[in-house]
């Protein structure tokens, strides 16, 4: 939708079927296909790309020897989409590198689609003010976010989950004209992957879909190896150029070596309210399967998982990850027959990435996007995640804080929480004196018809739409209590209630659900004074 | 370009660059592109083809529990486009199997896609024969290409190279409406191998594509596993229904359990020489590369070029296969370091490519289209490969023999001889009493310009285009002579010259190049009384 500037249509105020309202045209953006529930709208955008072609017609070396002759050779221009994925995280050296390069180059108006951006990326806020950068169409987590709330970025960003990000390419709303793909290792002909090498990463399932429908690609590496690089997780038949580099980014904030968990309360109780929702929900059966990602939390549930497993000798059939040590333990003690991996948070997981062969890389494709022939979240028996804000429709916020700073992506919140047979929500009551349990959360994310349930350390609400569930909890002896009343908790702990953040009618990011409509919009905040 | 039925335009006979004359617009097949030149036409056809997207909202159970099921779903209709892989080789059942029941559902003028068809398919001349099957865009072996040449088809087939399948798909010239893919190893949500089972056949590269643009795709198993069937070689996001069945084929002929070389001359003698070639062709260095098919010539040239890495210590970088067990055995010695593999012939490859981390399939696209960003043939060092009949301008015929009856499809031989730095033809100079050098191949499958070297028992002929070569060869005093010296051999050993075949006018097969332009036709055989 970006760019679509058809015959002016009349702009008017609409609204979606949670409520958030915001203009029929967005500058910047293009025309707004309003949310209407979670399976409602994905006929609407039945527009598939074309594939891209290659250009050679005869065997050439692909090799440039710098990064900026592979550039030149793209022929980059100005206002061109140049996408990157994430998975070297706090490490990464490759969006940098690239943009520097792009500016002197004298690039402008670039949109840069990374699955999503760090705080190692905020030194592009350079690049915001003046103008090499106009918007960011990907994830933005930490100060680059906060940067923008402040309206900081001439265009509009559009966040988007894993499978909607895939799916916006696919359906063309999102054409790459370029995909920089930082790969721990590749060799001369374009194969790669992020399993070897000083800075493997794990998989790099982020760039499969960019690397396929980009116009042009580079594979940037630091780990040449003679051909044929495997295993192929980018593969030669996508790739433009390849340019040999001494560093894609520094390993120790690529990956943990180690795993921290934060094993205190109110984490440890509301870790073990999730396994006895796990546990008393039905599904955890032999064969069973569940995703949970790399917070306490959700390390502490899967602890437990993995103790009810060893207890009852029941076996999961495959665990997806963001995998982490704890599922690989669990893996290698067979208490999971396969791991699927589109992200390895730490050193133990690239590891069995590498090793194992039940242990599999799938592309976000494979994993989330909702307009494929079936992706693997729909297939999820139970998935743990977590929230800055729920509120008493059970709606879920992961984008904005209280005080309406955009700080996080939206990853596979969306897919996992519709695709699951049991989205269960992890939330404190309270984190400072901010309530987190609220009427209304600041930032819709994901709908309240995908969550099941929300756990927080002092009760547990079941959503209404699911009341066999609540009897089974109630039944167990949960402490189950309808939202509002955690509601009421949660106001009490924080000692003050919600307070909606002071913002402007300037709309500085989109929030589309993982079909392509709007489900919410992010505003201009209006910064507090200081204390 | 089938079906493609614009303006009428004036048909005349127009001519390639190698002289091979036909209509310029064929019925049934349409407009033609004259073949030019094994480079030139590329950028005719850049018409590629859209993606198609995900038919399914929500998750639901793919399994259907009958093929008829599966093929209702797919609302199958009248003069639509079916495609199967051949990995199961002679001991197929998937393609009878569906064709009987498209006929029970009365399905009319199906065009069979197959990448190619066997002896064990010869019983479809009944369907050829009552209109069900129009025409088979598909390499045709054996028997079926017999009839074919007898004129019993309706529709004009379209033989093309391995690369140049995908190509037509890529481009949409070969549009796949149904994609019926045999599986050896499958899920229920279309995740399939064809490593395990006991229909095991080793890679599904020829399906690949298939799965990817057909608008429709059954997976067909005789091995269902739990979620998620590993290696993934055909993925879930592109199967729309899965069936199991009790048996896919005959696993006895599927693969063979060992290898059998006929040593005998001249096959020994002719291999002896094109190791001989290789030896003092300046290309076995360190880290080279070939391929070699499994026709007792190629084996017994592996065995000998395997005889002097060993003496040497010159080790290979990779080998692509059609993989033997003798490759296989070199691979494990370390005399080569990784083999790439589309097709396995044997029990030992299939068992290679399911335990050997550094064994890879790699999809038809990656191995061989000509209009991707880059595929492996294009990197080939070399490549040996078989003929029907040569000519004294190096063209090659694999598809028809002296005869003129359609036998053999054309796999890999144009790609790998247009990639490959060193080519090699090897051919015993005749065959029965018809000469195999002969003046004009009936019928020409690949280009002279892409042959570097024609070897048989009693000489060796290096085509004038590469003088280099042919110095090396001489000073190593290899036998070296000119190309009609040889014919005049192969007339003698033959003891007859060769005689045309006699044909009618009309078209039953298109031998199109791998770019999509037509390089000769196959007419109709006024067949012989027999003595």
């Amino acid at each position: 939708m970006t760019e679509e500037k058809e015959t002016k249509k009349k702009i008017e105020i609409i609204e979606n079927s949670l409520g958030r309202k915001f203009p029929s045209y967005i500058e910047g953006y293009g025309e707004v296909i309003p949310f209407q529930g979670a399976w409602s709208n994905l006929y609407l955008k039945k527009k598939p790309t074309t594939l891209s072609l290659g250009s050679e017609i005869r065997p050439q070396d692909k090799m440039c020897s710098t990064l900026e002759e592979a550039l030149k050779k793209c022929k980059v221009f100005n206002g061109m989409t140049v996408s990157f994925h994430h998975h070297l995280r706090e490490g990464d050296g490759i969006v940098n590198l690239t943009m520097k390069a792009l500016k002197e180059m004298g690039v402008k108006g670039i949109k840069l689609a990374p699955s999503a951006l760090f705080n190692v990326h905020s030194g592009l806020v350079d690049y915001l003010n003046d103008g090499t950068i106009e918007t960011v169409l990907g994830s933005m987590n930490g100060s680059i976010g906060v940067q923008v709330s402040l309206g900081k970025m001439q265009g509009v960003g559009v966040l988007r989950s894993h499978g909607g990000r895939v799916r916006s390419i696919v359906q063309d709303d999102m054409h790459i004209d370029l995909a920089v793909i930082g790969a721990p290792t590749a060799d001369n002909y374009g194969n790669a992957n992020g399993i070897d090498g000083k800075s493997a990463c794990g998989p790099l399932a982020y760039s499969n879909i960019d690397s396929k429908l980009a116009d042009k690609v580079i594979i940037v590496t630091d780990n040449l190896v003679p051909y044929p690089a495997s295993p192929i997780s980018i593969s030669q038949v996508n790739v433009d150029y390849v340019v040999e580099v001494e560093s894609i980014g520094d390993p120790n904030k690529i990956v943990s070596g180690t795993l921290r968990i934060v094993r205190k309360e109110p984490l440890i109780t509301i870790s073990n309210n999730t396994a006895a929702v796990v546990e008393h929900s039905g599904l955890m059966k032999e064969g069973f399967n569940f995703q949970a990602g790399a917070g306490s939390i959700s390390l502490l549930t899967v602890e437990r998982i993995g103790e009810m497993m060893k207890k009852t000798g029941v076996k999961a059939g495959w665990v997806n990850g963001g995998t982490t040590s704890l599922i690989v333990d669990l893996f290698r003690q067979d208490y999971v027959k396969k791991l699927t991996t589109c992200q390895a948070f730490d050193l133990v997981s690239v590891e069995s990435l590498r090793n194992d062969k039940n242990h599999l890389e799938i592309n976000i494709d494979e994993y989330a996007n909702i307009c494929n022939k079936g992706c693997l979240v729909n297939l999820l028996d139970i998935v743990v995640l977590g929230a800055t804000e729920v509120d008493v429709d059970f709606n879920v916020n992961v984008n904005t804080h209280s005080d309406g700073y955009l700080k996080h992506g939206i990853g596979g919140h969306q897919d996992t929480a519709a695709g699951a047979k049991l989205t269960i929500i992890t939330v404190p009551l309270a984190r400072r004196d901010n309530p987190i349990i609220i009427d209304s959360v600041t930032t819709v994310t994901t709908p309240g018809e995908c969550i099941d349930v929300v756990v927080t350390e002092d009760g547990i609400a079941v959503n209404p739409l699911r009341p066999k569930l609540e009897k089974m909890l109630k039944e167990a002896g949960l402490p189950v209590m309808d939202i509002h009343e955690l509601k009421e908790l949660a106001e009490k702990k924080a000692g003050k209630g919600y307070v909606k953040p002071e913002t402007k009618e300037r709309i500085v990011a989109v929030i589309e659900w993982r079909d392509g409509s709007v489900i919410d919009v992010v505003r201009e905040v209006v910064p507090k004074e200081k204390k």
